[in-house]
């Protein structure tokens, strides 16, 4: 066991604050991460808050973690000490199923272990990035290329693979028309990603606040949602609609957008059930879908495409003493594009 | 112009009548078809009580129709006087989109001419089969082949083809699970086509009330849906689901019943809309689809897999002034499967 400093939300939307925690000794499949930056995940801030249900207390947040290997346990064989590597949203599964065999790990029958407010498979609860150091199975650790800078590279561990695993799946790339919706942590890495796979890219963004920084980051169009002529002038536009907000949407305008055979996938999440009149998916053979992290190997082989397209997070880097403050922003939507802790300063 | 007999609404939830309409001239690429069969679909009955949107007064319902050619125009290839013939959905489209070029006139970007309650190329009302006879552009007329009775194939030209569509585009098939929600009109043909084509099937139906019905038309297993039971066994369980049902639903439930990248296609439209939380389809991957119908080119091929297969409609054969009464008796689930008119009886 090793005591290790750490930012935690004591309770349920309580601010967080300086603590201290237990690592576990550094098993034999294990890695200790020196934990470099954490980004801050708007589902962090869902979790503090129990928006999504119940969660465990105190919990140290933090999904997208970069760092650098410290000591591995005797039988690891992927790292070795001063590696640099990345853990995203989950630390372990049961590795024995259909999805987890398959390299899905993020659909494991039994559940996944998330990295943080979690139990993991010695009973304890997890704990995730905004802390010193972290005990992670080598098997859910990845190598973070050495062209791509870490502190940029830790929010590739969620908002990275959160975008890049649709995008594939439904097969954005050139030829296809994708519409982005929302500017933000997940947005902005799916505008990089898709423009880097070779779609055309549209942001719809409730304004047009951020047009400038769209176009900049690889977008085509920009378009504000706001503004209804917008879903006239693009009804029926798109093969696929990738929607990273947690507001809440009119699916149906949105849905209205698509192609025949066009989908709509979710990657933010509500709080609140949304509601759908079925006509909108009927009419055009259109899917209203959902998406969720990806696999260990699809992690690692979108931190390999980020690095051949010299892909990072748009960050603000921050000090631990400014992470309560972060929240607000992210809940303001007023972060450019992803807040980054820079665990030296914990 | 012909004047023919046929049932018509004179408004909005008002009774179906004996009257008479004026069916156009036959046209160089008509043909005129003497109408035997019309089936009911639960969407007349949401078209003539405005359920859907504001419709056209009077309203001919019927967009199943089987009957014989008895004239056909100049330029006519496809069909000759005497042939077996069908009438389903759509009587015309723009023909000229992308959709209409690739054979899936349903979804026609101008929308396709629906066979009732719409406006013909002509600006004059379309009227359905609840008639004597139709003109109908051969272009938007099949074929139905001599072994299957004209009876149990009329159902087929919207039930069979709503199904059937959903069923091949999600692959349906050897190895598939298949679920089918509701044991009704669509259900019952869902069943029969997904038997058919080799997937395992299981109806998920209110109550266990016509398992023996389910099983006999194919189903491999039968689960009723009122019982909580049935979503703790079968968790996770298919690859499809097909709704055939317009009655407000838990989509939540039964998209667990999905596997990861399952899809839930609805070809029943409920009037009111859904709610839906997102985790229920971001969990695994899943997909809350629709599916319309399907295009001429598939309808055709639908018929001659149904004659390949040996497969009609369960039917309730009925006088045209017996219509109100299967209003009334569809509105109560009390079908067993599709009524059908004998047209001789208007």
């Amino acid at each position: 066991m090793t005591t290790v400093a750490a930012y935690a939300a004591p309770a349920a939307k309580a601010p967080l604050e300086r603590t201290t925690i237990e690592r576990r000794a550094v098993g034999p499949h294990d890695v200790l991460i020196d934990i470099k930056y954490a980004g801050i995940c708007h589902s962090d801030i869902h979790q503090v808050n129990e928006g999504w249900g119940e969660s465990i207390f105190p919990m140290v947040p933090g999904h997208e973690i970069a760092g650098v290997v410290s000591e591995v346990g005797s039988q690891v064989t992927k790292f070795k000490v001063g590696d640099r590597v990345g853990v995203g949203c989950m630390v372990d599964s049961c590795r024995e199923c259909e999805y987890c065999l398959r390299g899905e790990e993020q659909f494991c029958v039994e559940g996944n272990i998330p990295t943080y407010n979690g139990i993991g498979r010695d009973g304890q609860a997890t704990y995730g990035g905004y802390s010193e150091k972290v005990v992670v199975d080598e098997a859910f650790v990845v190598r973070i290329p050495d062209s791509l800078p870490l502190d940029v590279a830790a929010p590739l561990l969620c908002a990275g693979i959160t975008t890049y695993s649709p995008l594939k799946h439904w097969n954005a790339g050139p030829g296809k028309k994708v519409a982005v919706v929302g500017l933000g942590g997940l947005g902005h890495m799916a505008v990089k990603l898709a423009h880097a796979m070779g779609a055309e890219v549209t942001v719809l963004s409730q304004s047009l606040r951020k047009k400038d920084d769209g176009l900049r980051l690889g977008a085509d169009h920009y378009y504000a949602t706001s503004d209804p002529k917008t879903f006239e002038e693009l009804a029926g536009t798109f093969d696929l609609i990738v929607s990273t907000v947690s507001a809440p949407m009119d699916f149906g305008a949105l849905l209205s957008l698509l192609k025949v055979d066009g989908a709509l996938v979710n990657v933010g999440v509500p709080e609140e059930p949304v509601s759908l009149n079925l006509f909108s998916v009927i009419g055009g053979r259109k899917s209203l879908a959902g998406s969720m992290i990806g696999g260990i190997a699809e992690t690692q082989e979108m931190l390999d495409f980020c690095a051949e397209h010299a892909i990072g997070a748009e960050i603000e880097l921050i000090r631990a003493d400014q992470i309560n403050e972060a929240y607000d922003r992210v809940l303001a939507s007023d972060v450019r594009y992803r807040f980054v802790i820079d665990t030296s300063t914990i």
